[in-house]
């Protein structure tokens, strides 16, 4: 049994950053999370160990104390609360999310009504309409375009992690229901490139295995990827998830993960593969 | 033999207006038109004969001239040198074509790169580049867009007659391109209406006949949407070309005619396949 990395799996440049400055933040005593820092709880569990406290809410804490906003961002309000409250802001949020962000802002100036394509409840999309005012509004896929009312002037931005097909399909149903259609293509270049890396793996392996949290969105995305290849697809956590019937009789296993994966974590699942007769 | 006319056919209000305008102006004197007003010979011959006389170049034109810009428009330095020359301006551009005009120099000043989508030398497109700067560039066809050198902050707008699968198979692929895509619907009501129109009328004919000038953009859509519809069509510019043999046997003959194309030819039409056993 062969097995197979995907060229191009695990931490983004915005994840590695935010982990490498929380740990070194953590060294110099405690540190509160609003909310995991990444999707990946055996990352977070480490982070935790190291003294980063993850936190529901920012009103217990007290001045002085040192807050982290994680990659996937915070509406300004938050930011606010917390400037207010006198906290020590660390913000890890990713320089695209942010980007993001910005464009939803000065597109909501500009009096555009703006959508932002991604999932509703998830912490990113939700950081990035907090900037996209009252009107702004989320989709997750084409059908939803035609319940909105829409304004005729339209913006557009996407949640850094859409898949490019979705994220192209919402746009063109937005297209033939406003006159004016600004369009801000927020994928960012890791996101593009890990799920096109997945592709090719799919279509090289008889079995893939995507490694990342089961909360990570991403990480489900690349998933789904392998999926749409016809390949029998298993999402795991960790390495002792894995069951050798999944892999028996495969010529090639595939192997990916999330762009909030810790590299120690696809090594483990790889050392595992190899005990059960990977090479 | 059925005769069934389309729900929406004939001139558009921008021609409507530019022809009585030309027929105002003429009747108080000797007035040119750059390029013929619009694209129907027939019509364009009835206006030589009220005093409007077609040109291709201002250059012999005296101070003084009345000249009329028709409905397509024309490049804003056409209008300096009119101005310069000390000529009578009689602007007829429709006004949907100066709104695509207008949205092509504003995105050009906002440092836009402007795609015109639509027929590199109709004079209309033509009209548009005009206003879009250097960069700007006429796109006819999705496939077109692989070969272009793009910024990476593109603007669109649409020659007004374009049809909508066309304009958004373009958009699509310039989205693919492009980190910013700012988008106008220019293509106006009369020609969205008119095509859905001939669209119904080829689905309820046998045969269907399409009425206008030979060099006229929109007129030639209404064909190839009847064409797609898979019932003969045929393009005439007047009542004499129709040939019995086409409507033989035809249970219903759908009849429409484009935007330029007058009442009294269409009128015609009617009148011959009345005589050939239409009701």
């Amino acid at each position: 049994m062969k097995v197979l990395l995907a060229d191009k799996a695990g931490f983004c440049f915005g994840v590695k950053r935010a982990i490498n400055t929380a740990f070194e933040a953590a060294s110099r005593g405690r540190v509160y999370c609003l909310g995991p820092l990444i999707h990946n709880p055996q990352e977070v569990g480490r982070l935790r160990d190291a003294g980063v406290e993850t936190i529901d809410d920012i009103d217990r804490l007290q001045p002085g104390d040192s807050l982290i906003i994680r990659s996937h961002g915070v509406p300004p309000d938050v930011l606010v609360r917390a400037q207010e409250r006198g906290l020590k802001i660390i913000d890890l949020t990713c320089p695209f999310v942010s980007k993001a962000q910005k464009h939803a802002e000065l597109m909501k100036q500009e009096q555009y009504q703006v959508v932002v394509v991604g999932e509703k409840h998830h912490p990113e999309v939700r950081s990035i309409l907090g900037y996209a005012g009252d009107e702004g509004v989320a989709v997750e896929s084409p059908d939803e375009v035609e319940e909105l009312k829409l304004k005729s002037r339209v913006g557009v931005v996407a949640q850094t992690t859409q898949s490019y097909g979705n994220f192209s399909g919402i746009v063109l149903k937005l297209l033939r229901f406003s006159k004016e259609l600004k369009v801000f293509n927020t994928i960012c270049n890791s996101t593009a490139e890990r799920q096109e890396a997945a592709r090719t793996l799919a279509r090289a392996a008889d079995v893939v295995l995507v490694v990342g949290g089961r909360n990570s969105a991403n990480t489900t995305r690349l998933a789904s990827v392998c999926r749409q290849e016809g390949k029998p697809t298993h999402h795991i956590e960790v390495a002792d998830e894995i069951r050798p019937e999944w892999i028996t009789g495969a010529g090639t296993v595939g192997v990916t993960a999330g762009a909030s994966t810790p590299d120690w974590i696809v090594r483990s699942v790889l050392d595992r593969l190899r005990e059960l007769g990977g090479g």
